[in-house]
């Protein structure tokens, strides 16, 4: 069984063609080896929830003419994040009495399962995706898949550690704040944050519906890549849905400028600081450029965010169940939508304009540099941490993370070395909207030059292939499409 | 005098240029024309302040050599809503209380000054922009430049009468809600709504700042589309400020498809209603094509803007007054700013979401055709209707214009023919962002085809350019610059 554990979307693939698995056979097995004890999961599929997929896949593979370039995730068993809907399994976002069966698929999880991969089951979060820490549910706490003492990051905390364990290649998160971000970085894994409205939020419970992006965690760049370019396509269900920009750059600079922030606050966390010292040499090998800027103007978007009336998107998107079974909400996360109360509509208006100044200098920032560059968080917690002060650590964790939406910006989140403590440091690269693809070729490049390994299980990945991306006809077709 | 008013842009250039007017002369006779009394006016320049003006430009012009080219609106004169700043005169909003004097020129009337323009005062408006009506307002009530028993149709009440007698060639206004087309319909004259953010909103009062735009009154197109070229400029010291897109489309089709309501409420108007239909049929017979459309989600957005929670910004831009002096505002403007305490964060977070969802709706009715096309107003109300029932009849008036910045369209409101009962009717033309100039194109098209008098002095206009934008070189260096 040890043997399926890990897999990357071609090794699936790979495995599959030459008839060195078969996905009944194999799925089953990859099933068992998931608990429905384990805390990263809320629902597991049952055997016959299985089948029913896999029999369906079959079919459709058959009336393919057996054609594998049909199905280019073909039996590929992937994760959801459980505030995105997934038709057999209940959709909870961590609240069992927000608990419904959806009738459809979220948009997303359609295009996936359309490209034959397969559903293994709903994973937890940070109750309503509220949170960095993935302790806020009463589902349990996800502990970390390097070391149980600390947290695993949220709120996907469940899709980042089922992907970094190797229990499906790779799974579905969101992040309005960092949540697809902040437990990449605690697990070792890679964390792409679409540019906002690029992947459909049709059928996903809104955290903060002007920001909230449906993300992807895998164990490697490509893989990443490649889910995303499976899932964008313009949705006329989702309001905010946009076009991709087909003009946008695909590639960086062979020598690219990326800016970091000229001062860090670590939270004394020397072993962060070291790992991302490190970062930046090796990137200054690979021949990037380092340019330090002042980040006051992204910081003070963060407090907005955090501290102003964004927090009413939050109670909008809950209305019901905080009116009618406030008791039902996790007491921290009901902390936090409480503070709706504290905003006017003219409180919103005067945040929005300060708010537009900010974007102006952050837009100001971002033009002077290819990226930015920055640790995806500035240090990492122990469980006990977090819930002895569960607001101001949560807060800490998003300082680089917070202000990527609001900018409408792109990020990718990348393994970033291991620390001396056995924890895994990550980084992360922004870029302007629409500069998915170009941060991503630039992450194949950094995995090339500084490889890591799968996840938590300490297994070297396969080779990296050429930094570019692999599939530009296909993307070009997905692009235009819809 | 008499010669005086009235002249269009290219008149006042031509007469200068041939040596038939003086500017120092020439304007000061035109300012002896503008009487204090006029409650189009709130402030005159006085004949020193002209003078300033006047000696400034000389010294420019000798120093350009005596090169009117660098000036291409040498010496003509020009007035100013009155939220809009300019050194030397008070900023009022119509609100005598509210009353400053300004430490600089707003960023256009900078512009149009570097130009050679001229200002010869600041207009009256519905106070704090608040309204359609022209009555609102301490300075007194605007009458219809052709019945003084009729309204002139607000905000920009003064602005548009100012250009409809020639007491000025060209005025700025300011359009949220269709207060820069409503009074450019009840007086015959050319109302230039640019897209949002394509003139600065620096030194301009806000009414709902993330819907403001800076518009501009003329005799004709041509002079409307000059003085919009010449204040497109990207402005840092503006948030909202945007680059104009220089890739948008300069014509419409030779026969384009405009969609009209397939329903409009007249209100009981049979006059407006016969001069849209003339209208309709003079567009046919130039070839456009008319498909009926249906409005729902345009009248939906605009219930949102006049229900809803944006409301809130016109309160977030007075607070200060509202808090310390709410007598000093006038009563209808209070009562609509008061709605501001009924909406919290959390319903406007709920409105935006809806807005969200008519937007998609709205951009698929605009995907059908050219552009709308409507009647600028479904009526019109004499001034003692209007102070009986203040709010509701105003509501009426917006029916074709609320929308149009909600959308983040673009609009261009022309003459439409003179009613039985002598007054003035006017349709709209909205396009998509950035179609400005496209509109204008057509609308010299128009201008040829169904030629107008000078506002309301009953002369002919003089004959229309080529249906062609008059100066792209000079429309892409501005569109470059800053």
């Amino acid at each position: 069984m040890q043997k399926l554990l890990g897999l990357t979307i071609d090794e699936w693939l790979n495995a599959y063609q030459q008839g060195t698995l078969s996905p009944k056979q194999a799925l089953n097995e990859l099933l068992s080896c998931c608990s429905p004890d384990d805390p990263a999961w809320i629902s597991l599929v049952n055997a016959q929830q299985l089948d029913v997929q896999l029999d369906a896949l079959a079919i459709r593979f058959k009336e393919s003419g057996e054609d594998f370039s049909q199905f280019p995730l073909y039996g590929v068993p992937f994760a959801i994040k459980d505030n995105i809907d997934a038709v057999g399994l209940p959709t909870t976002a961590a609240c069992p009495e927000f608990s419904y069966l959806p009738e459809q698929d979220a948009s997303v999880v359609k295009l996936l399962r359309q490209a034959g991969a397969i559903v293994m089951g709903k994973t937890n979060l940070d109750q309503f995706a509220t949170g960095l820490v993935g302790t806020r549910s009463p589902y349990g706490v996800v502990p970390n898949s390097f070391d149980a003492d600390y947290i695993s990051g949220g709120s996907s905390s469940g899709s980042a550690s089922v992907v970094a364990r190797g229990l499906v290649a790779f799974a579905l998160g969101t992040d309005t704040a960092g949540s697809g971000r902040v437990p990449a970085g605690f697990n070792n894994i890679v964390g792409l944050k679409p540019s906002r409205g690029a992947l459909s939020s049709a059928g996903l419970i809104p955290a903060c519906r002007t920001l909230d992006c449906i993300s992807v965690f895998a164990l490697n760049v490509e893989d990443a890549q490649k889910v995303f370019e499976l899932c964008l396509q313009h949705d006329s269900n989702d309001p905010f849905s946009r076009e991709f920009d087909s003009q946008a750059p695909r590639t960086l600079p062979k020598k690219p400028v990326f800016g970091i922030p000229e001062a860090i606050n670590w939270y004394g966390d020397s072993e962060a600081e070291q790992a991302f010292e490190n970062t930046l040499r090796q990137l200054t090998a690979m021949g990037v450029q380092i340019k330090k800027l002042d980040f006051q103007p992204l910081h003070e978007l963060a407090a907005l965010l955090y501290e102003g009336p964004w927090v009413a998107e939050r109670r909008a998107a809950l209305s019901e169940i905080y009116q009618t079974r406030p008791d039902a909400i996790h007491p921290v996360v009901r902390h936090i939508i409480e503070q709706a109360d504290n905003f006017s509509a003219v409180d919103y208006f005067n945040a929005s304009y300060r708010k537009q100044s900010l974007l102006r200098d952050a837009q100001h920032l971002m033009s002077m540099v290819d990226a930015l560059c920055v640790p995806t968080t500035p240090t990492i917690y122990r469980i006990e941490q977090v819930q002895q002060s569960p607001l101001m650590l949560n807060s800490h964790l998003g300082s680089y993370t917070n202000f990527v939406n609001f900018a409408d910006w792109s990020a990718l989140a990348l393994p970033g070395g291991m620390r001396n403590d056995g924890l895994p440091a990550g980084f992360t690269l922004i870029g302007p909207t629409w500069h998915d693809f170009a941060l991503a070729e630039f992450g194949l490049r950094w995995q090339k030059f500084q490889p890591w390994s799968r996840g938590a299980l300490g297994t070297s990945l396969p080779a990296t292939p050429a930094a570019t991306p692999p599939c530009p006809a296909d993307w070009i077709r997905f692009a235009v499409v819809g």
